[in-house]
């Protein structure tokens, strides 16, 4: 067990090497380094990879006794992990690698020049590598499901379309119906310096009681959380000057992430468990600071003085006006603006095409065409820009596919989570008076010093003693727009 | 030819990770991150030195037919360092490692305490495995040797102390002589806000014509520069508030190194002859564009007019006053801080004390006393405070013996390269102007370009066409010296 533990402790450091290269390509490194980047990181890579699979560690899984529930769970993960990828031929893995690389810089070009045909070819074989990846990877009856597994253990597209399915027309009605209410005036559109912004979110992320001395904000053009190695937790913002929210929730939603990764036990530490219990826990977990805790009207209270202190003419709005302003739904093109209602319909749509193209019902060429008249039906908008529709993201062509339900499974999580803790926890009082340390204790106690022991929708029964309910999500939203507006829902 | 390249380009691929490690160390990693940190660093550093020491590369380097200049130096310089290297015992070479890096975390502590007890254990252990390796790595006549020729391969000590000794006494007369003209004023002396300092410092990194697509400046306790990967390097300077000079020539003494790394061929990227020729001649570089350069008279009639629009307090002084003012000599305790006259003495002191240590003429136990014995005979002054003496520098402690005279060779190296310049290029005219062009090709065709394909001695001779003498280092600094003072030399 002690020479299993070694080995994967080894194998982080080299992972830790490459999240550090990662980092540093997106926040310092001067810009004609890149392509050298790309290649050293592919080398390590592939090293961990190699080792990820090796008969050595197949060996050390074979033999190892694990004699704590802890490290019961790092052979069950650890095993699941290696089964899972060993199917994988090597050099299938790396060619699948390779060309989604390349594919994901073909698809900068093409969104820049607003034009499929850059990135179709590649695009179509990155397809057709996932597709085979899924038939070694293994499924029962549908070869998403391998894929999804990657991302989210043990979720199946079928569950999906159960869940997503009401969640859909469900979303559609909260918009109709906050719509009919009339427009919202934003306080946030306005300019907004961006020296004043880094001052507030400095505040924001000191106030949320960060530990500077294990954490650090940088900024990068797409916002993310990076965990370097022990103790060493990277997030990035944005500053946008003619939106100053974005900033704001970026800082908080990275943050969130940052909570959970700088609470897992030290001693998981580079094992299979030591890490979030799956993508969609750990969005769940940048959602519930984001949106749960960030955008609700406790949370503006809290803040409010240091924000006008810091945003002089936003003193004239009170600070249901500043509530209201970080909550308007209203439909809109890009999914990483979208507010916490639309949010469902943009998951929706490229979990739909995702899901006939992996099952061939979709080919690769369809997908621009698939995607505006999807989105039309969904959101009754024309998409006149292709930057704006299905060249928005890089997760396809980057290969990941699966990945998108984990972002809306995150905040399904998150609202379950959430009517959990209220039974505990005082929630609005704390939240009010700065007090965050009992919220994050018992997020931490329920959830974070749990790592990856447990299977997602196991460690959801455990927190909140219920299986996995989209209710609670669609309760959550009831309330918090009801109490907004004069609706029903 | 081309797999034996392949595994030095992979090799290097792994040692680039390793720099960008210890780069955000030194500058951005949050400081809770540092123990971890230090894992990793051992982990992969052991891995690079395994595959720099492996039967593989052996057999590669056998059987490699090399068919240009380019690679016959690739693989002499290779199989060079194979051969050293492989004679020493990895658990030796680990062991030293090791311990050297305990040390000279106990170095910290013991020259904030002022307490050489607390070092002095771990360093005799240092200093043991040093020999040990000395035996390892082979010599002719002198232990020291095989040490030196880690950092200036070629070099021995008898011709150091050949150099060094009538070197010594030059400059003690020097600083005499410079010493009865009486107290010069130093106009800066006096707090400027690091925010102009830094303004000023990002100016002068334009003004001489830096590649920001390639090079950053960042901050740093210690200013260094690493070449991280291909296009990619970085430097550091520090902001003194009242001690602006360090921050404007640490800038121009990284840029100097940078430049060196720049503009070797990327097609050596990752070879062994795909960087600086040494230790010595990478110093020549910095040390180049730091004094012979920088704190030349026309390189501060270019900048006046800048640097007085950043610190008007500073216009009272006409430009010739500045420039003496970057060239004050006087004696001083601490070798980063010295004048470009009296830092051969600091060099002469650390060679003597380590050159003794290596050959059992003194104890680890006597350096203390040894070293105050030395600097009063060489400085005429005494040392009260310890960290002001023998634990002002990590090198030792960190087990670098050899490495000290390398600086003063990059002083030397660099006047004689001087020297030859001026007899193709009107330096004085394009410095002046600020185009610095010409400078800069001319040491990129006769060094830059070379990568390590020769040693230094006969690069030097290659640039100079001459024999790698002193005589140029004291013209340099006679011409200098009695065109800034009435003296004679």
């Amino acid at each position: 067990m002690d020479k299993l533990k070694e080995y994967y402790q080894k194998m982080a450091k080299y992972s830790d090497a490459l999240l550090l290269l990662y980092w540093d390509m997106q926040t310092y490194m001067p810009p004609a380094a890149g392509e050298y980047r790309a290649e050293v990181i592919s080398e390590i890579g592939g090293f961990v990879f190699r080792m990820s699979i090796s008969d050595e560690l197949g060996e050390l899984l074979k033999n190892a006794e694990p004699v704590s529930e802890e490290d019961e769970a790092n052979v069950r993960v650890g095993q699941k992990e290696y089964d899972k990828y060993k199917k994988v031929p090597s050099d299938l893995f790396e060619e699948e690698m390779r060309v989604s690389t390349i594919c994901e810089q073909l698809w900068q070009k093409a969104r820049k020049e607003r034009d499929f045909e850059i990135v179709q070819p590649y695009f179509e074989r990155v397809v057709e590598l996932n597709k085979e990846m899924a038939k070694y990877l293994g499924y029962e009856k549908d070869p998403y499901d391998a894929l999804l597994d990657r991302f989210e253990p043990g979720m199946k597209a079928e569950e999906l379309d159960r869940i997503f399915t009401p969640l859909k027309e469900f979303t559609i009605k909260v918009l109709e119906e906050i719509e009919s209410v009339g427009k919202v005036d934003d306080p946030f559109e306005r300019e907004i310096h961006v020296e004043s912004q880094e001052k507030f979110n400095r505040w924001l992320l000191t106030y949320l009681k960060y530990d500077s001395t294990k954490c650090r904000l940088d900024v990068s053009t797409h916002p993310f959380t990076n965990p370097i190695g022990m103790n060493d937790v990277r997030i990035t913002t944005r500053y946008v000057p003619d939106d100053p929210k974005n900033s704001i929730f970026s800082t908080i939603h990275e943050f969130g992430h940052a909570q959970y990764a700088l609470s897992i036990p030290e001693e998981f530490y580079g094992l299979p468990i030591g890490s979030s219990a799956s993508y969609g826990f750990d969005e769940s977990q940048s959602r519930f600071w984001e949106n749960v805790l960030g955008r609700s009207l406790p949370f503006w209270k809290g803040i409010y003085k240091k924000f006008v202190e810091t945003f002089p003419d936003m003193a004239k709005y009170p600070v249901e006006e500043l509530w209201k302003g970080v909550n308007i739904v209203r439909r809109s093109y890009i999914r990483t603006e979208a507010d916490e209602v639309t949010y469902a319909l943009h998951i929706i749509l490229r979990y739909e095409l995702e899901h006939a193209l992996i099952n061939d019902e979709l080919s690769v060429k369809d997908i621009p065409d698939a995607w505006d008249e999807l989105f039309e039906k969904l959101f009754g908008l024309k998409i006149t820009n292709i930057s704006l529709g299905c060249l928005q993201d890089p997760h396809w062509y980057g290969g990941s596919f699966g990945y998108f339900p984990t972002y809306l499974l995150g905040n399904l999580y998150a609202a379950q989570i959430f009517d959990a803790m209220k039974k505990d926890v005082d929630f609005d009082t704390l939240v009010e008076n700065g007090e965050f340390e009992k919220v994050r204790g018992w997020l931490t106690d329920k959830i974070y010093s749990k790592g990856r022991m447990y299977e997602p929708k196991e460690l959801l029964k455990r927190v909140t003693n219920n299986d996995f309910d989209s209710k609670y999500f669609i309760n959550y939203i009831s309330e918090k727009y009801t109490n907004m507006y004069p609706i029903q829902l």
